[in-house]
């Protein structure tokens, strides 16, 4: 396996149908999307019991694959995940595997899928994997900051309706003792007006202090560290924003790791990468984990230099 | 996670960023040829010491992990393996997630990558798995049979010339005390004649008998079981070409496991299975596990069905 | 205008937008089929008092501009036209413009256009031109020859149908005294053998004895001359394959002629023509129209050359 | 030819060919900047003894033929042109052809290249049109002002690096009395400022009073036209930014002439712009032609509109 001298050495007649393979090449100046689903969740969830409405070990699973991406891919500046779903946002100027469609849709989609298993005994200790689970990918391109905000204003509110409608169903269902079809049957035709108040009359529940993590997906994004802080800091920061933040930064990337994602297809990855390190001038940077709010603007000011190259 | 209602709740203003999303449909009436490669598994086979020049465990993990996706996606019909990669053919009909590429090639990555995660333990008692390794994917498309043929020659004969160089490589370091610096010198400028020749003269080895495995790869074709055998059959067939062969067949898919491919996406293919099973006509194959010649036309004549719609 | 040195002198911090432009190469091995369409060819007819339900003026301007294309491009080996429509077929090895699509599509579009305009005065001495006319262009890859078969034959089943309901339409019209109106009532509903039924019983038209042309619409195929011929034969091949043929025969493409298609980013294309120039290969090839059955296997053995390489 | 009845009529067992037709959308929210080039220019220059260095009846009819086409098609919102080449940027937000690649690449270079042969007598009334002239065209998608601005900057700077240098060569030529070679040989190494000094030192040329036309290339902008001036204004306005202009308004496309663009495929299009008549709302528009700098920011500036949605 892996032989030190695998590719190119063959010549033989054979070797035309390479030639088939077509370019998919993205489009520059654009920002890149990835979002990742589970694929069959639903089952995936049944079978190894998952708590309703929200389960924390699960959510916390996929939270941790995401950052191992975007520890591996110093181009995600962004990514919110809710549910089995996750997006991801690389910077505009990213010249990642030359930013060829199907190697950053698959190699992205592979590595999450493999922390999300390899790391599955960590969330639940007590649950064996009963089978291997699996996601899909896909890209899309969005040419402004206006769109990439409305992107992920779109997955968050998505989270929103969904955790509100879940909530008041398992609520019903749990505590209220109807059946799932009378469940079903009991919130046709409400709004989030008559979910919260179902919630609160029947159930005793303050909708709004809800974990904000249910409430809002997570988010992570990445910021430089600035160089003075460089010498101390050393863990992740996870901050619950409608709360006191606890923080933990952690050092981006520890040199030996980079060194393997080197890739003989990424050459403008890696000659600028390694012109940057000559120069010592890539920056540090950390991820921080939020659970608030990205719809308003407040985010975005927040963190400017998301939208930027 | 997962809620029962997840999607298509949620008609926000910011709803319009869906339509960014592109169409990617593979052209009709030509066979799909889909082939995952490790990343970066030059590193990953020296962290988890890999036996030099092949190591068995790893490729039978890779095999499985083939083997899983063939048993996931009926539409499979052909694969080949070595080293790292594997190389699948789908049948030219197939309609699988309506023939939209970057779902194809993103999700069966996916499978296949946690198959690989999943199953490590079972292949590498003694070895823990110490980080998440990937695997990029990316999809060819072939008109006619010619160059299906042809591609799985250049996989084929791109086996040999590799495993015949790092046989010899490894002979000359390992048993000939060699340097890797001086294997490498004294390779330089040799053909296959003159491998060969040291393999023999300096170590004894007729290269001619080493595993088929090893030198040929792994095949995995599905074929049609018979009827009149359906009530007897039950296991995989693992057939040396070379050797006797010890026959193993097994059922394809469980019912049950089938239910959990449905996918809102791939209306053409549900509607068909849903079709075809009220028909009960679906027939059932096997998967047979080869080492064997596939460049010559021999095999294509014994499988006349893989190239068949 | 074109000054002798126009291009790639500039290299303006400005360049960089050049880059956007993305690759758009059309897959290896199918064939090629490119079909102009008429835009807004029912008012263009109007204006210009085309005769129904055929004008055959109309269509040997149609006839003479697919002709001019194929006299340009030796890689289109065959051609269906009717009404506003014409299709393309480039031999499945053609390397034309790299087999890049928005240039194929857009230069033999054009050049289509160019001739009708060009030649208009030809085929409608008494009427002028009112005004430019367009046509659009699309590219349809086929991988094999059962699909490029069937196309030609959708065509020409088109073609049938198209004309059969307009001759009957018009008789009914134009002889029948309806208005229009009453003769699309006339028409609903009826099948093949009805409208031969109206034609016959009431307008004592044979539909079947229409000039072929019509019924059948214009093939060009390209044919190769055979050496021993070459010295005497000089024109185009009309065949009107159910009449007695009046043989014209035309020497393809002459030299000075092929040098200005010469394109710097054909270069596949342009270095073959040189090195088969050199070795005075390339066959001298003519073209015949025909207003024959495609639909049956009959033309397609006549003619096996079409789909070869 | 155009039957009333043309389309869809047969639905013949053929008919599965047209699925193999693939979709070719040009992302959302991006420009679409449409170029036209000459095929073979050089040598239908030659052929039909065009002017060196500039040909101005050619250039004219160049800009005739763009006219038509921001005419016919009112997304087209700019246009540059200069020698043989023509560039047309629409607006973000067009939905013309529901944004399809192939059909806009080739109807509108079908559309110019009607218009350049038929209006060919008008402009070289002594030169008969020896044969008939092509185009190639291709689209390239740009995301932001910032490329837009930098696009036609980038063809600006294209045309003073070459009529600069075509100036000097054919006044070494034509009045220097050098040959050809000898002309390429003075001017090798030569910068801007060189040439300004042979022009200006031996030929008595100033080079910066020569024709904008031929230092700025071609400009066509389309400025909506104030309710207050509709009635009065009925032609086109031609600026030579550098001298007076003289004003010459167009309005813009008769309402029976839209009708004829009605297309089946392009019911965005269609429907919007019934809804946009029903409310009477679509603004008239006008055409200007400049010759003028459109590199520094003072063209942008001045017309807004073109960058808006």
């Amino acid at each position: 396996l892996c032989g030190t001298f695998k590719r190119n050495m063959s010549g033989s007649k054979f070797e035309y149908v390479k030639k088939y393979e077509l370019p998919d090449p993205l489009m520059l100046g654009t920002f890149i999307v990835f979002r990742l689903d589970g694929h069959s969740f639903h089952r995936f969830s049944d079978e190894h019991n998952f708590t309703k409405p929200n389960d924390k070990r699960a959510l916390e699973l996929m939270d941790h694959a995401a950052k191992a991406l975007m520890e591996e891919y110093p181009d995600i500046i962004l990514a919110f995940g809710e549910s089995d779903e996750y997006s991801f946002l690389l910077r505009k100027s990213t010249s990642l595997y030359n930013r060829r469609q199907a190697k950053i849709v698959s190699t992205l989609t592979s590595l999450f899928t493999s922390n999300y298993v390899f790391h599955w005994p960590r969330y639940f200790p007590d649950t064996q994997l009963r089978y291997p689970p699996s996601f899909d990918g896909r890209i899309v391109l969005y040419p402004t900051e206006r769109e990439i905000k409305d992107y992920f204003a779109w997955r968050q509110a998505d989270t929103h309706i969904n955790n509100l409608y879940n909530t008041t169903f398992w609520a019903l269902v749990q505590q209220g003792g109807q059946t799932t079809t009378e469940a079903h049957a009991t919130l046709r035709g409400t709004v989030s007006k008559d979910k919260n108040e179902i919630l609160f009359s029947r159930f005793g529940i303050n909708y709004n202090i809800i974990e904000p993590r249910y409430r809002k997906g997570s988010i992570f994004v990445r910021t430089e560290i600035p160089e003075e802080l460089l010498s101390s800091q050393t863990q992740t920061q996870e901050e619950d924003s409608e709360k006191s933040p606890n923080l933990q930064l952690e050092e981006e990337r520890r040199p030996e790791l980079e060194e393997s994602t080197g890739n003989s297809e990424t050459t403008t990855k890696s000659s600028k990468k390694k012109k940057k390190k000559k120069k010592g001038k890539e920056p540090l940077t950390k991820l921080e984990l939020l659970h608030r709010d990205i719809i308003k603007d407040d985010f975005w000011e927040e963190y400017p230099a998301i939208l930027k190259e």
